[in-house]
């Protein structure tokens, strides 16, 4: 069984990073090549050469028009993966193909789909439509990880850290105190972990980037759709002030955060992180501080997750956690992303038969 | 069974290394935290949260008075280990406490014990008494060593070895020629190594250091209590000048040369150095030019046992040395060691049962 | 069984590289020393001391007269690793003594046997005379390579990668387009490999070496004598020359261009290099200028080999390859050193007995 959950789009890199440059990245463990043909439609193949393995993505191979040339020893493949070219001789041997995988472009990621390429289009890809929404302005990033994904799905959905660890950006004392509530909706497989302070301390990212003086109401609302991504809902507004009767919430002030969590190996994560807000749409002076914080944000859990997964390295077997109600989120994510593998794993079976 | 000697006292560290700063160590195999309460006392505990295994003593976690708090999500220890606070909910959980060692400081070192706690009270920890008695003039290092705790061990039982790796501090050539006496207290698992020269050169650590010109006799009287303490009690004097009948020794100089061998991991060791010397006691150029020294020849050391950590690691199974007449302590050592070893694991599993 | 072939010659050094400094290096993962005596004779014996296995080659171990003395006790060696004092004691055990290898100077090349020793004699070692024959002109070197052996022999045996990672130095598109022609001795267990090209472009490596401007005729020769020895005859002339009826070549320019590859452990290799010319004998300029570039060949296959052995260490049990008609002599080679490892611990169990 593999190690990873299988049958399950990923999100393996933004549409921006992705052009006429070969661009190589490692998704649960497979090495992708990902480069835009010259009509801009973005392609997703092996990134091993069938010949001898070679990384296209390693130079001298290069792209030549439509198609990858393999800097070893010239194999050449279209934007499909099927081989159209080998040296010294005309034909081309018919199993000469990389593995092409599903990919698609949207919400600004690009996305690929791991598994059985059968059930890809059958497979919604979840939305952050946000990202790429005129009503937002977004930063975001990405920071690679020196620990497994399961470390990063447990700090996103246990937001009380962020009174410790991220002291001075976005905790506040109100953020560990304040009990949460937890839904799972288990055919869905989406957890929802809500946190609501009516009264609490603005840390400096959102009374720097909003202009609020003074106490806040700020709710966090996640919605985690396993594997790969999570929604912060965050809203944040002046002590008291609340949505209107009608739905409609002119005062207050509303974040999206967005992480994608990528497994590139069994020990390594892509860490994607965006953050879109409908507020000081234009400024560049705002973009550029909630860029800052909330990288300075990410790689405080960068720091803490790779000594986690050091720790877990050189730990005895059998080791226990102990678990409180803060940590309810994070465990239904652990079971729900466990039966996920096992059915990724039961389908790429029946797949293989 | 453990790779350690279990049920045992080791040094952790010197008392000057702990206090108010969290400091951590890892002892055979387990990572601890040490810190000093406001009233001065040491404290030893496993440095791994009980919740989600942060290194309490890892940044952002720090002392609250006489409590640690995690940097991560704020669980608070007492400086037994006991949890008394945890986030989002008053109830700690009763079974939040950190494994608490139990913890010596004696001889200006912090030794902590390894295995079962029930034993240590009954166990005497051995002494090393020159190393805070004012009679005598210490200086004193720690130097990692990248190597297994029984390389260091042969080499400090075979002093042969100072001829040719500390040629030009500590050896001669009469180190090497002079034939030892070894003898070893079964019962007491002390192991005796002594090596009188008579009439030998005045290496430049005691040459410079007690002012002595021309040959000297010199005696080497080493005493192992393994698993930790290692003492090479060492004197010279111009040669010919021997201890007075009455056992006082006006014309002798004494150095007592302490070691402690404290495993870190299966293949790392933390190798404590000690020199403390009766005479030219305010001197501080003497004490400048034997800390230097010593340091050196630990360095020396630190060099050579790093090479055969990873000619070992490289070499088939299997590997057969040959020994002579020099290894008989350090052979009658690793014997005792093993013996150690088992009674330790034999004892760690009756306690578990 | 062993992880590479035993009962054969390797290229263990240049004989420039043996002199009266200790020398070592590892051969199919055996650690050996090297030394000049002081009568010019090239030795060759375990680099572990018998005691506690510090390597002789390390520092402060040193030559004295034709012994070598361990740094560690000064456990002191002959020529023929024959153990002649040892600290403390008058007699030396018997069984004190290193592993001798057998070793031979031949073409500019020391060559070291590995196996059991009996079989060396009767043994050839394979040629390469030009590379001290007057009538030549050699460069040479040695890159040492963190990939196994077997890479660097498929690259040697299929050049047509010259076309794709040495293009502007090698390579041309005749090199690629050109299909060979493959011979297996196998009784002799060599492989031929030949890719004549009546008209191709020259490539900077011969064009500024020989002065030919316009295009040439060019034939690669391979001569692949496993598991060490690799023989590339280069003839190139303006196009249209050829020997004569006679078999002399008046008209053209030969370089004998040799490689041998020899195992470091299963995962590198030594990677020695050597050019040999027939013409512009004296010219320094010629000289430097084919260095440079037969080492800039060699680390751009470096790099290329070095990437391979990192992708076959990340990639799933039972990755295939797809091999096409320029593969042919790879092929066979991996076939005759598949059956000559068979053959070698075959031969080692049956000594063993």
């Amino acid at each position: 069984m593999s190690l990873f959950v299988q049958n399950q789009w990923y999100v393996a890199a933004y549409g921006a990073d992705v052009g006429r440059d070969l661009f190589s990245r490692t998704v649960c463990g497979e090495s992708i090549l990902f480069w835009r043909t010259e009509g801009g439609v973005v392609t997703a193949m092996s990134d091993r050469c069938v010949h001898r393995r070679f990384p296209l993505s390693q130079s001298p191979s290069h792209l030549l028009g439509d198609t990858v040339v393999c800097g070893y020893h010239g194999f050449t493949y279209g934007a499909d993966g099927v081989c159209v070219g080998v040296p010294g001789q005309a034909r081309v041997p018919r199993t000469a193909r990389l593995t092409a995988y599903p990919v698609v472009e949207q919400d600004s990621f690009v996305w690929v789909w791991i598994g059985d390429p059968s059930g890809a289009e059958a497979t919604a890809i979840p939305r952050a439509p946000w990202l790429d929404d005129e009503g937002y302005t977004t930063v975001c990033g990405m920071e690679p990880l020196a620990a497994r994904a399961g470390l990063l799905v447990d700090n996103l959905l246990d937001l009380s850290h962020e009174t410790y660890l991220h002291g001075g950006y976005i905790g506040t004392p109100e953020v560990a105190n304040t009990p949460i509530t937890t839904e799972v909706d288990e055919e869905g497989g989406i957890i929802y972990v809500s946190r609501h302070m009516d009264d609490a301390d603005c840390p400096p990212f959102y009374a720097k980037s909003t202009g609020i003086q003074g106490r806040i109401t700020r709710w966090q609302d996640i919605e985690y759709l396993p594997p790969c991504l999570y929604l912060l809902h965050s809203r944040v507004a002046p002590t008291g002030v609340l949505p209107l009767g009608d739905g409609t919430d002119p005062g207050g002030f509303h974040v999206e955060v967005v992480y994608a969590v990528t497994p590139e190996t069994e020990n390594s994560t892509h860490d994607f992180w965006a953050v879109a807000r409908d507020f000081a749409l234009g400024d560049e002076g705002v973009s550029d501080f909630l860029r800052e914080s909330n990288r300075t944000v990410v790689l405080q859990d960068v720091v803490a997750l790779d000594v986690l997964e050091k720790v877990i390295a050189s730990e005895p077997a059998g080791y226990q956690e102990l678990s409180i109600n803060i940590d309810t989120g994070a465990l239904a994510a652990r079971r729900i992303l466990e039966r996920m593998a096992q059915d990724g794993a039961t389908a790429m079976e029946a797949a293989a038969r």
